[in-house]
């Protein structure tokens, strides 16, 4: 029996409903295995924006630095859109991201037999797909120096970033990725553009060389465009993906189309030590936020990582996606997943009954 | 009547018996129209480096900057994998478009509604979709300096390119987008990064400032993790696309698996003045390399494209697809494009239907 310090950051827009729900459905799982939870609730993203001029105050990232685990739910909306980019929400999110070093950001996307109809994908191209992309979170383009704006030798005012990575930034996702294609079925694709980009031949002979350590995993490599197309091809052919920052934020983002349910999409984002962060890839959803019309699953399956991957506790997790399999076996769904014969719930509800399926 | 003087770069794997298929169908609907073409072959990627240890030989580039169009089949083959990236036959890609300045990349992604069955996408989703991609080509992290090998301050060898694109260079490719627009459905979407990376803030900034001019285009922003999922949601919203070397890379190749047949798509790389490169999209099949299975229709499409958008032809061109479309119609198929019913043809026989069919 033990207590866990979660950090939780409901955000902006569904974020506070889809947050109750998912807190609910966990204290539940956790309470038939003896488990605790000691709830912290902090500011992120516009919510934060309103309330201190920051999306990232300083007591929220202590507040995560002192928890073992970070729940998050969903920052932005409209209301923050023309703020200059740098005070935005989604800093919010760069800021929490490199402040816990959480350098290995897992995004399975599996195709759930009960919604695979609602893929644009044809029924038989997305069936059993089950895809962990595994993207490095806290380097690549996204935070290399030099960057900024400047003018060149012809007088032109010209905007620019880095991408770069180094061998141990490489190394440390590697292994991240390796790990997981061991207890997956033991396929490890690298995704890169090597046969233009110098920052992709390192990552390429760096991976090949961890690859070494790990001779029970089948390592392939694939250009970023090819694997664009790859998914759309044959998605079933991918187990486990590596790729940098950039390329995994479009992989990813792609992949998640194919299973037709993103409102079902957990993420975890893990660093060496310390908490890592959990949160459903769906945004803040502004448009539908407060009317208790949102669909809580993804949340709840985030806490549901959060468990596996952040708390150690696999049996919390497993009875929380079984709630949701149940949930959905049952019929029930939330408006963003109705097809006929199904039964619409509201967040509230679908709440209700995942609770009673536990 | 004119004689029009075309390069002609058969490359490597398919590509000498689809670019055969290509010249007949392309002197047959010029010479209805009193057009004559003047063509001279020379050597470009595996071809090359094995006759000259370079991938774009300097009689190659002359040849083309002599020529008032490039019309190119494909390049590469398993034969030159290993050689180290700088000179493999992509090599002698890249510095032809460099060579001719070739800076507007088109990438029509057109679903017909012939071979819609054949999209691993829903037909619902897919039938209809008529996407024009505008890539930027000669620009961005492909070509951005610094770029190589370093090691950093804490003694770690680290790769690096940069992503980097100056006012002119947005500025001449936004009016080429929006040229496009306004022959099309009049709608533009910008694909950036802009709420993470500064090249992306210069090139929206820009976009929107030369979308001034054009105040009949509607022009809309999106982010590329988010451009990935929208292909896939609701492709139909999609008009003309504009938007940098790598994410256009990724985009192009992402929307050209919507139609399901990758054997049927030309593309145009055009530059300010001088001859522009017409190539099809698909690689070059070493493994069906001269058996006469491949497909010729990509091929002859890019040859149209070059009479439309290379040499003012638009008759030609109008004739060259017609021929396509009646040989479709007519049931005549590629192996790659077979499906129940349909008559399977040979390169070379279907190179006769098109003839036949003109
Ligand atoms: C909001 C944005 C900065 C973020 C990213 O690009 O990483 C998002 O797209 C994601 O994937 O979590
Ligand atoms: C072969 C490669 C260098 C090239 C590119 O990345 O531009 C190809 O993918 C393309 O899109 O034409």
């Amino acid at each position: 029996q033990a207590t866990h310090k979660i950090a939780v950051l409901p955000g902006d827009g569904i974020g506070p409903e889809i947050t109750k729900v998912a807190l609910q459905v966990l204290e539940a799982a956790g309470k038939s295995h003896g488990e605790q939870f000691e709830v912290k609730e902090s500011l992120v993203g516009g919510a934060a924006i309103d309330a201190t001029g920051q999306p990232l105050p300083e007591e929220t990232l202590a507040a995560c630095r002192a928890s073992d685990a970070v729940l998050l739910a969903a920052i932005g909306g409209y209301k923050w859109d023309s703020l200059p980019s740098a005070s935005r929400p989604e800093g919010g999110l760069l800021a929490l991201r490199t402040g816990l070093n959480a350098f290995a950001n897992l995004r399975p996307a599996v195709v759930l037999p009960q919604l695979a109809d609602g893929s644009s994908l044809k029924r038989e191209i997305v069936e059993g797909v089950d895809i962990m992309i595994v993207r490095e979170l806290v380097g690549g383009i996204y935070f290399g120096q030099p960057r900024g704006f400047s003018t060149n030798d012809k007088g032109h005012k010209t905007g620019y970033n880095t991408m770069v990575y180094s061998e141990p930034e490489v190394e440390r996702i590697a292994h991240v990725a390796f790990d997981a294609a061991r207890k997956r079925r033991k396929r490890l694709c690298s995704v890169d553009k090597s046969n233009v980009l110098e920052v992709s031949q390192l990552w390429r002979q760096t991976v090949t060389r961890i690859g070494k350590e790990y001779p029970d995993i089948e390592l392939t490599h694939m250009y970023v465009d090819n694997a664009a197309m790859q998914l759309l091809r044959n998605p079933k052919e991918f187990d486990t993906v590596v790729t940098g920052n950039l390329f995994g934020d479009i992989l990813s983002d792609e992949a998640s189309m194919l299973t037709g349910s993103l409102g079902m999409l957990p993420s975890a984002s893990i660093p060496s030590e310390g908490p890592g962060i959990f949160e459903p890839v769906h945004g803040s959803a502004p448009d539908i936020a407060g009317q208790d019309l949102a669909n809580p699953m993804a949340m709840v399956l985030s806490a549901a990582m959060m468990c596996r991957y952040g708390l150690s506790l696999p049996q919390v997790a497993d009875d929380m996606e079984a709630a949701v399999t149940s949930a959905l076996d049952q019929g029930f769904r939330t408006g963003d997943l109705m097809s006929d014969g199904m039964k619409q719930l509201s967040c509230s509800d679908m709440g209700q009954v995942l609770l009673k399926a536990e």
